[in-house]
C-alpha cells in the first residue's frame, strides 16, 4: 500500500545493497516515517522484541530475513550449520508466545536442511523468506478479492453515496505484508474509486486504530475519521454504519472470534443495529481445534500501565502522561471473544463463509 | 464523602470566614487536591466558566452561592436589586446550555423578588443557596437509599463475596453535592460494610471515570479498578459483572436514557449477560415532554482535539499528547442514547421503577 505516495511493503531486501533488508520504525508511527536497515541478525532479532516492527505476519516475515542476514554472516565462519541453528534459536527467544514467528523459522530451518554450502544456505534463507512475505501478501489481497463485493453490494444500494465500514484496533496491511486483513477489502474498494469512508475505533489502551490503522489510510489516501471506542454503537444507531470488519488473533472451529478487546461491544450493536458484522482472517489464525471461544481462548492480561498512562506526540518526542489517580488499580485485557452468534460471516483467502462450523469446513479447511 | 479522610461537601460556606465559598479546583482532579476561595461574583463565575467546577447540580450550586457572594457586595451599592439582577445574568452568561444552571439562578431570583433591604437580599441568597445544595444532597441520599436493596439483593445471594458493580463516566458526587447518582448505592452499600467493588470505565474521551470517578471512589476507600472502555463486555462475558449502575444527562418519558458516549455499549453487553443494568437519576433529569430517546435528544458534538490528544500528569504538571497522525480528522460524539429495552430499572430520589411511562408515571412523576 501507499507510504508517502509510494508502493511499499512493510518489509524488502534493498535494492541498493541486497545484503540489506528495510523495514519501518513502527514505535515512531503515526509521528515520524523512519526506514530502519537491518544488517545483521542481531539486527532483526532487536526490531522483533523491541516492537520495531508488530504484527504475527510481520514478525514472522522479519525471523525469516533475520535467517537470510544469518546466512551472509554464516558465510564467513567454519561451521555454516551450527551458525544457523544458533540464528534460528536466538530468533526463537525474541517473542515466546508468537506462534507465526515459529512456524516462519521453522520453514526457513527446514528448507535449509541438509544444505551445508554457504552460498546455498544464504540463497534459501532469502527464498524461503520472500517467499513467506509474498504468500503473505498473496493471502491478504484475497482477503480482499473475497470481501470487496460486500462493498460493492452496498455501493449498488446507494449509488454515489459514501459507504461507511468500522474498524476496530489495526488489521492493516502495517501488521501483515501488504493489504492487511480487515483493511485489504477496504482498499480494493478505494482503489476501484468507491466512495468509502472509515470509522476508526481508536482502540484503547494501546490505540492501534488511532495511531496505526489511521496512519495507514491516511498515507493511502482513502477516508477516516477517529472515533473513541465508545462512538460505535451510536453511529449504528444512527444509520452511519453500513458495514464492520474486524481481524481476528483466533477463530475457533464453530466461528467465535478473539480479537482486540471492545470488538464483542462492537458487534452487539451490529447485531441490534442490523448492521454485518465480518471477519476478516487468513486460514492461519484458524484454530479447528477448539469450538467454545469464550469458555477455551485464554485472555492475556497486560501491564496495568497500558490504562494508566497514554503516550503520544509532544514537542517532538514521544512522552506519556498518567490518566488516572497513581494509587488506583486498573486492569489490562488484551481482548475479547466475539461468539459466532454476532459475525455475519468470515473473510479468509480462500472465500467468504459463514461463521460455523459447517461454514468453515464448506471451504475445505 | 470522604476526601482526604474528612467528610466533605463539593461545596460550602467557609466557617473561618462566611463571606467566602469554598469549593475544589476539579481541572486538577485527580493529581492534586486544591481548595478554591470564591469571595466574589466573579469569582464564581470564572469557576464556571473555567470548568473549575463541573456536574449540573454542582454548577447549578455554584451560581447560588455566587449570587450570595454578589449580594454581599451589593449591600455597598446605590441599587442593590439592580446590582443583583446584573449578576444573574452574568451567570446565566457563563455556559450557556446548563439547564441545572437556570433553573438555579431562577429561583435565587424569585426568592429575592421584592427584597430591597441589603442584609435580607444577602441572608435570602444564602438560604436559597443553601436550600439547593442540601436539597441536591437529600436527593443524591435517597437514590442511595432506594438503589441500596439492588445491591444486598446481590449481597444475599452471594454471602461474603465481592459484589462487582461497572459504572461509566462520573456520576459521582464531585458532579453533584455529596453523594452522587450513580455512585450513591454504591456508597451508602460500601459504608454499610457491603464488600463492594466497582469497574470503573476510562470514559472516553474525557476520561471523566478514570480521572473523576477512580479519584472519588479512592479517596473514600471503596475497593475499585480502572478499565478502558472496551473491557465491560469481556468482563459481563465471564461473569465479573453483578450489576451495572449508570448516571444519565436526560431520561424520556418512555424510558429512554441520554448519557455518556458508550453507555448504549454496556447496556448491549448486560442485557446479553443477563447483567442487571440500572440507570440513576434525579428526577430533574426527567424529560417527559419526549419520548423516542435515539430519535428526538440532539447529541452535541464537541472538539475533534479532545479525541485526538489526551491530558494527563508529567513532571509535576498538567499536559497533553497527541495520539493519532496530526492530519486525520477525529469525530466526538458527546452522548448516545440506551433503549429503555435494555434498562432493567431507573433508580430515583422517589424509588426505584421500570424504564417505562407507566412506571416513570407511577411514582408520581
Amino acid at each position: 500500500m501507499k507510504l508517502q505516495n509510494q508502493h511499499h511493503r512493510t518489509i524488502w531486501v534493498d535494492e541498493q545493497n541486497p545484503e540489506q533488508v528495510c523495514t519501518f520504525d513502527q514505535r515512531l508511527f503515526p509521528f515520524q516515517i523512519e526506514i530502519l536497515q537491518l544488517r545483521t541478525l542481531e539486527d532483526a532479532a532487536f526490531a522483533i522484541e523491541d516492537m520495531q516492527v508488530r504484527g504475527a505476519p510481520l514478525i514472522g516475515a522479519t525471523a525469516a530475513y533475520g535467517l537470510y542476514l544469518a546466512g551472509l554472516a554464516a558465510v564467513k565462519t567454519s561451521n555454516p550449520s551450527a551458525f544457523m541453528s544458533q540464528a534460528a534459536d536466538r530468533l526463537r527467544r525474541t517473542r515466546p508466545t508468537a506462534v507465526d514467528l515459529f512456524h516462519c523459522i521453522q520453514r526457513v530451518v527446514q528448507a535449509l536442511q541438509g544444505k551445508d554450502d554457504p552460498n546455498q544456505i544464504v540463497q534459501t534463507a532469502l527464498a524461503t523468506a520472500q517467499a513467506i512475505a509474498d504468500e503473505s501478501a498473496e493471502q491478504c489481497r484475497m482477503i480482499g478479492v473475497h470481501g470487496l463485493p460486500l462493498i460493492e453490494a452496498i455501493a449498488a444500494r446507494k449509488p454515489g453515496q459514501v459507504i461507511n465500514v468500522l474498524t476496530h484496533c489495526n488489521a492493516g496491511w502495517l501488521a501483515c505484508i501488504d493489504h492487511g486483513t480487515a483493511t485489504a477489502p477496504i482498499y480494493a474498494a478505494h482503489d476501484l474509486g468507491l466512495p468509502i469512508h472509515v470509522w476508526v475505533d481508536e482502540t484503547r489502551p494501546r490505540n492501534q486504530g488511532g495511531k496505526i490503522t489511521a496512519f495507514e489510510l491516511l498515507e493511502h489516501g482513502v477516508p477516516h475519521t477517529i472515533i473513541t471506542d465508545n462512538a460505535g454503537g451510536h453511529l449504528m444507531q444512527h444509520g452511519l454504519v453500513d458495514l464492520v470488519i474486524v481481524g481476528t488473533d483466533r477463530t475457533t472451529r464453530q466461528g467465535d472470534a478473539a480479537n482486540k478487546i471492545g470488538t464483542y461491544l462492537k458487534a452487539l450493536a451490529a447485531k441490534d443495529n442490523g448492521v454485518p458484522f465480518y471477519v476478516a482472517l487468513p486460514s492461519s489464525t484458524l484454530d479447528l481445534n477448539i469450538r467454545d471461544g469464550v469458555k477455551e481462548i485464554p485472555i492475556e492480561t497486560r501491564s496495568e500501565d497500558e490504562v494508566k498512562y497514554v503516550w503520544g506526540w509532544k514537542d517532538g518526542q514521544i512522552q506519556q502522561v498518567l490518566t488516572t489517580p497513581a494509587a488506583s488499580p486498573a486492569a489490562n485485557y488484551g481482548f475479547d471473544v466475539t461468539p459466532a452468534r454476532l459475525i455475519t460471516g468470515l473473510i479468509t483467502e480462500r472465500g467468504v463463509c459463514a461463521a460455523s462450523e459447517e461454514g468453515i469446513l464448506g471451504l475445505g479447511f
